[in-house]
């Protein structure tokens, strides 16, 4: 077992208080707009779905690690929130996944239409790039580096990133999948963006390039442990806990860790990748203790 | 009628020259991405289904206008073509229009599948930004105009243009818009991307902020002259020349401006339009004479 080397750190208070931040500035983005509009309504009630907020906490740790400070980075934080909800609204989709319901919720698509969860989801993407070209992004108003979080944000997103990850889990169901096309899909579907997330905080945040390349590594790692341990729990998981049901991968077909080495190889595995994130914290300070936390926190979740 | 201002500029070469450099471009970059992939194909596929590339040569225009070249303003310009073709893709799609033909050709999800055409248009949002965002994008290197151009951009792409405009388009099928309403209508879904096509263009050549003003007053008016010509071309086209059915507007119960102000007051007011963007060209050297003659090309035009 993994010692937590932050375990003074009040994790869950954290959570809360960052939380609390991101959604209050999601919610002064989207009041700034003519809220009466049917589509920044869909947008409204997808942003605000009791989503975990992982990437813009990550955004937010990274820059504190680095010495930066939350407020700084919570515009590029929530952008990325933006970009996140957008993608679920449109894997949500009858043509994609179609989800009927989201943390218990209905889908985009359920609760409007087709239509606008589609458009939704596009605005959404639009809005998170405004957002990462605002003049106010950061205080330090270096346009140079707001240039290159927008163009790693992008390349995230997009056919090298994200929407190819999308493409391979569409077209994988039904198939197993080598361990290698496995972890290539996930890297591209989620870890582009965690990355990505973590960049931006660490390079918004004044981190130095030995520093980013380090949180680079940190993030790679719980990124994928992250997914190893969402196989994890929704074989082992308890629906109640969880919100939502257990078992679903196995009955679409999906390829996951332990369907390919088996449950217990994949929680050692979880445990390695969260160890090798955590090593790659060690030459920075106490200021990164929310990060170490999280890492120890994602193979310890019940949820 | 409108005197031809610049009736010796061969508009068809020019359009022809743009086009081509346009077109080499688009494909560059995507043989630099891994072209095998479904994706890829699906998002060349509909960058290359024969658009007119209206918005990259009224960038590029743009820029000539004030001193600039095209080489400089080349990637921005095909960045919003592939905005542009986002747009097209998703309008397309069975929740929203339902179109199985586009310029003769199957749509997108006719020639893949849905799954695919709505990950194709999110992927063409993303690399829009990506080049726009890249630090190659112009020899001047100026990042804060670069924001700017994405700021422009972005706000055009989202819920306060093209979204919003297609929600209303959506939300008005079959019922008769007032003048008002359906100007406002176009504003958002077409004319805010025209309108930042010419802003970037003329931004990135070095425009003067006065010179700025003046090419967004033509663009205004150029870009509800071409909405408006088209609402005439699709009484009293040809279809044999337009490559594409007339007379769908009424059978869709679609507002347009003959349905509004009748046939004969739609043409002077598109005339008018013209004869405004004209005048907004006043101060320019005949390096605007290609924005003159697009001008003169959208009421004379017959497809």
């Amino acid at each position: 077992m993994i010692k937590n080397p932050a375990s003074s750190f009040d994790l869950n208070s954290y959570l809360i208080l960052k939380r609390k931040k991101v959604n209050a500035f999601i919610n002064e983005i989207l009041n700034n707009t003519a809220s009466s509009s049917r589509i920044v309504q869909a947008m409204h009630y997808s942003l605000m779905a009791g989503g975990k907020r992982v990437r813009p906490i990550l955004c937010i740790a990274a820059s504190e690690a680095v010495g930066g400070n939350a407020d700084d980075v919570l515009p590029a934080a929530c952008a990325l929130e933006m970009i996140h909800t957008y993608s679920l609204i449109h894997d949500d989709l009858p043509a994609m996944d179609n989800d009927n319901l989201r943390r218990g919720k209905p889908t985009c698509h359920k609760a409007f239409d087709e239509a606008t969860a589609i458009l939704a989801g596009d605005a959404l993407l639009s809005l998170a790039f405004r957002i990462l070209s605002s003049i106010n992004l950061i205080n330090k108003n270096n346009s140079s580096n707001q240039l290159k979080i927008i163009h790693k944000i992008s390349f995230a997103t997009g056919h090298n990133g994200m929407i190819e990850g999308q493409m391979r889990d569409i077209a994988s169901e039904g198939t197993l999948l080598s361990l290698k096309k496995l972890e290539d899909m996930h890297s591209l579907k989620t870890g582009a963006l965690i990355e990505a997330s973590i960049f931006s905080g660490a390079l918004l945040g004044g981190g130095s390039p030995k520093q980013i390349d380090q949180l680079e590594i940190y993030a790679k790692n719980i990124g994928l442990a992250f997914q190893v341990t969402d196989d994890i729990l929704n074989i082992e998981g308890d629906p109640a806990v969880m919100g939502k049901a257990v078992g679903t991968d196995n009955a679409r077909g999906k390829s996951t860790y332990p369907s390919i080495m088996g449950l217990d190889k994949s929680k050692e595995f979880a445990k390695k990748l969260v160890h090798n994130a955590l090593q790659a914290l060690d030459d920075f300070d106490s200021n990164s203790n929310s990060l170490r936390a999280i890492g120890y926190y994602i193979i310890e979740r019940k949820k």
